[in-house]
């Protein structure tokens, strides 16, 4: 194993057990619970769920696996914030996307070569790119795995 | 830039694009504000920043920089949760320590080759490392970023 492979192992690593510790902890709260604020005045548990299921579909559009599978949760998960849209999807909807989203981006992850990760990501231009080769798609993992902690620590108080 | 140089590049960019997140949340709250728990029941902001400085402070142990600056924390900090330990620095005592560790840590990062990262941590044996060359000291900046942004995600409640 060269050290080209260790360093995408050791973010896909990284990546595969924050989503596990979030899978643990939505599968362990009610949809009752999920309807909660996580602390006085926060974000709700749904928002916090139906926001990491739209910042992980564009990640399918960054990494260059296609189209995004749930773009209607743009509005109402990225580009508002809580309690602001008037309409969204109930918890059990948004589980079952979870579950549909994150199958299939695993799958297209484990499908990529490691050296395939060290190139450019779709939203950088080749000039760019020449010149700050840190934009690759391994990027894209690192940065969203560190988002993801961010709100499982967030997530968590609904216990 | 070889692809090694570029993974070291993108791990110690999240680390130090955290601490900067981090400091300009501690930097923004009052003494007073870190006295409070950043959700009802939950941690103190005190709590979090003598938690982070004594998990950083492993770091120096773990990356072969030398001794714990600050191992008198480890019991009121990582070994005890919070609220338990009867006697523990103030939030002015602890701001120094986190500006003096933070210094001394970024310097010696700072002074590693890229391919020094790609060795084995203190806590890994030779021979398991033959076997697990991920066990490496780029995966404890890793791990670290991860576990600084799960807090940085609970802290910034404190706003």
């Amino acid at each position: 194993m060269n050290t080209n492979d260790i360093a995408v192992k050791m973010v896909l690593d990284r990546w595969f057990a924050s989503i596990k510790n979030f899978e643990a902890l939505l599968n362990a709260f009610s949809d009752e619970q999920l309807q909660r604020e996580v602390a006085p005045g926060k974000n709700r548990g749904i928002y916090l769920l139906g926001h990491l299921i739209a910042v992980h579909d564009d990640m399918i559009r960054l990494l260059g696996f296609g189209d995004k599978m749930y773009p209607e949760l743009q509005e109402a998960f990225l580009t508002k914030p809580d309690k602001v849209a008037t309409e969204i999807p109930s918890v059990a909807a948004l589980r079952a996307m979870w579950t549909s989203h994150n199958d299939a981006l695993t799958k297209k992850i484990n499908g990529l070569k490691p050296e395939e990760w060290f190139e450019g990501h779709t939203a950088v231009s080749a000039e760019d790119f020449e010149k700050e080769p840190h934009r690759n798609k391994l990027n894209i993992m690192l940065t969203r795995t560190t988002h993801l902690q961010y709100h499982i620590g967030q997530f968590i108080f609904l216990k």
